[in-house]
């Protein structure tokens, strides 16, 4: 059921700007604006205007002009919520944007939850619920993998190739529901052998979809990347080669870093979440060792191991602290080996021996100088490399969305006992009901099932005004 | 001279919201435009549409969506600008903002100077300068009276005054240059005793014009009142009290506010800015002295002074105290005694005593419980009321602006030399000079009078984007 009122909210950014924009969206929204905009030429109202027109007036309460303003008029079913829309465009100062959203709601707006406006357009038809949950992942996104990613979503690609799905699968279950009608004939309407590879090809695809997701997370939330190593090698220098600004304390006192310091850069358009950590070392002191704790709890939780060691320290003891580290990173992980001051003397001894180093399939090596910011480039490359996402089209599609990865986990789930049950020729009852539920968890991801729990919790984490 | 480039700026507020607004202006804003928005009809072009109508489609890069937009669309001279004006609404991310307005830059448009849309708009003859100074105070406009004020000035009420007393000017130059002409003939065009009163009535506007500053700065940048008292009276209590929220410190050591906090709080639509200082008493404590200083001299900028006494203290104490901060307060500012801790014991003494004290014509007295919150209210009309701002009218012409009160000045002397001149009889040359230089002053804060320094300095401290 949608909420029949006029909503209205200030959609740009909040704070002082040029020039600020209110959005009123329902039934009433010409009307109301008409109670407070007022045009130079005498006798002219909103609601008599063309859609996709614009109207320069003034706001006016109790004959006192607040601002010169803008209006747009959209016109249901060609609006962005599928409503009648009016936005005024207003000079950007907090008084005026605040006076005006008073004024429309003691007009009869009411003031719009968040995201109400994209709750709207889905209610209305205008996008299914993947594509409205796309437009919350594309405000967000700040790097051009997330954009792109978000922008997937929201054209709706995601959504045909679930739809896809969904059809397959009604075809299935039709067969299968046929069967049943005429059971006690024991015709077999669907050939067991296709079926069998249809499941399979669709069970294939809904688990491709779901795996997606650590990189689609990966891509939404920045590429978790640890930077560690034994305490004073530079990581914090490091840190600021990337970031080319000072965020980190950059000291020479051993173990300065002692609390873990998340950094988002973009690289090439991708979002790296770089985690400085606390410097590993042998240590008595209680905090320094918490730290060091939580250095190798961090270390788990990173796609991306950056490894440093100092090149001018001695050789036997940077080698046996590499092979302790190397213990602790699963072949999931990638690491990147970086060996740091290699502009110093006395480098070229590890230098050499690392050049030799095996390497496992998940490591490569580096040579820097974080200080002299000495081949940074490379190092740059070699994440964008080891993190696979450089190279996404805008057609890939890729999971981002928690609930849309444990709605495709459950949709899995029931593809794959359908599997079993015709393989183990189990009554045609249960076959269906699998389906069916199949179908049920990939409709819940574009909103072809919803409830209004489902919806109010998709919606409340939106920004108001959109 | 009117740069010819088409300039491109985002004018909403910084930062991420529902939605965003690029504006783009100038001769090639439409041709611009359409090099990077594809309409999903095929074929349409912007330049071919007409003025004020609303455009949907896509913000694309080789061939990538950047987002979905609508386009406005606004033709010369009807626009603010009075240029060829285009503003894009799109997805209020930082990606997609930065991405478009980089591509506008690609395709030939110019980054946009801070307030270079309002220069045009002055250049392209659509407002006056004072005018275009009243957008920038509209946007910074934060209370009910510094928007009433901006929104007098920019709707123009201001230059017309202005513009008319230029005009008597004309009148009086015009005579008494034409009697320069018929100089070997001695005739008399105008009557001497009217032109003084002409040139009287021209000069106390002027004066009066400049006079309104003190009171215009006060509004735009708020009332200035500080809060003086002895340590521990409950200044910062009474301060949070007004503010409603815990800025400033607050505790029971004496001496605790050592800075002055500087807090700006709307009371029914007038701007206080309020001054909290340190707590005036015999010390030795050098840091505490340096405070004490301080508070004299912010007492000094003050237009008015809230002295505070604790009612529960010592009575004697308390008026010796009084008595040394009346000296420190001049006839201008405004006084109000407020007798703090009204609610304790042992405050009916001196509360007697301060009911019965003899009050100078600008001072008040109250009594309040800053901690219990009791009889705020009062004192907030208390404020409202000494500060003469409550019943300000949008007809009023105040002069808020620097620059305008530096050329009334200048225009004031002039016009006096003018009266002296003509009084003491001397040559209608020298009259006439300080007659067009009163003109020129004038004219400076319409623009009627302008140079490139000039205008430079007045848009370089307007936000990019208006």
């Amino acid at each position: 059921m949608i909420d029949q009122s006029t909503i209205c909210a200030i959609s740009t950014a909040p704070g002082v700007g040029g020039i600020a924009v209110l959005r009123l969206s329902g039934e009433e929204a010409l009307s109301i604006a008409d109670k407070i905009f007022i045009s130079p030429k005498e006798g002219k109202k909103l609601v008599d205007q063309k859609a996709n027109t614009l109207h320069f007036g003034t706001i006016q309460e109790k004959g006192e002009t607040i601002d010169e303003v803008v209006v747009s008029i959209f016109r249901a079913p060609h609006s962005f919520t599928g409503e009648d829309v009016v936005e005024i465009s207003c000079h950007g100062s907090q008084y005026i944007q605040q006076s005006i959203l008073q004024l429309l709601m003691k007009q009869g707006a009411r003031l719009a939850n968040p995201g109400e406006y994209t709750q709207r357009a889905f209610l209305n038809g205008k996008m299914d619920l993947s594509q409205a949950e796309a437009v919350a992942d594309l405000i967000a996104s700040n790097s051009l993998a997330s954009h792109k990613m978000a922008m997937s979503q929201m054209k709706g690609v995601f959504s045909k190739e679930l739809m896809s799905l969904r059809n397959e699968l009604l075809q299935i279950v039709s067969l299968i529901e046929l069967e049943l009608d005429f059971s006690e004939e024991e015709v077999e309407f669907a050939d067991r052998t296709q079926l069998i590879q249809l499941a399979n090809n669709i069970s294939e695809m809904i688990h491709s979809l779901a795996d997606s997701f650590s990189l689609g997370n990966a891509i939404k939330n920045g590429v978790p990347v640890a930077i560690v190593g034994e305490t004073n090698v530079g990581k914090s220098t490091l840190l600021n080669a990337l970031l080319n600004e000072e965020k980190a304390i950059v000291s020479d006192i051993e173990g300065t870093t002692r609390d873990v310091i998340e950094d988002v850069i973009n690289i090439e358009g991708v979002a790296f979440r770089f985690i400085d950590t606390a410097g590993i070392r042998t240590t008595k002191d209680k905090i320094e060792s918490l730290g060091i704790e939580r250095t190798f709890q961090k270390l788990q939780q990173a796609q991306v191991v950056l490894y440093m060691m100092d090149l001018s320290r001695p050789t036997n003891e940077n080698i046996a602290r590499l092979d302790e580290v190397r213990e602790k990173i699963s072949e999931e992980q990638q690491v990147i080996i970086v060996g740091n001051k290699a502009d110093k003397a006395g480098s070229n001894a590890i230098r050499a021996l690392l050049a030799d180093l095996p390497l496992e399939s998940n490591e490569e090596v580096c040579f820097i100088s974080a200080k002299e910011q000495k081949n940074i480039s490379q190092l740059r490359s070699l994440l964008i490399e080891v993190s696979e996402i450089g190279n996404l089209h805008t057609q890939d599609v890729i999971v981002s969305n928690a609930r849309h990865y444990e709605a495709l986990v459950k949709a899995g789930d029931a593809i794959d006992r359908v599997l079993q049950g015709i393989q183990s020729g189990i009554s045609n009852d249960f076959v269906s009901q699998d389906i069916r539920e199949c179908m049920h968890y990939l409709g819940e991801i574009t909103g072809a099932i919803n409830t209004d729990e489902v919806l109010g919790n998709i919606f409340k984490n939106f920004c108001i005004g959109k």
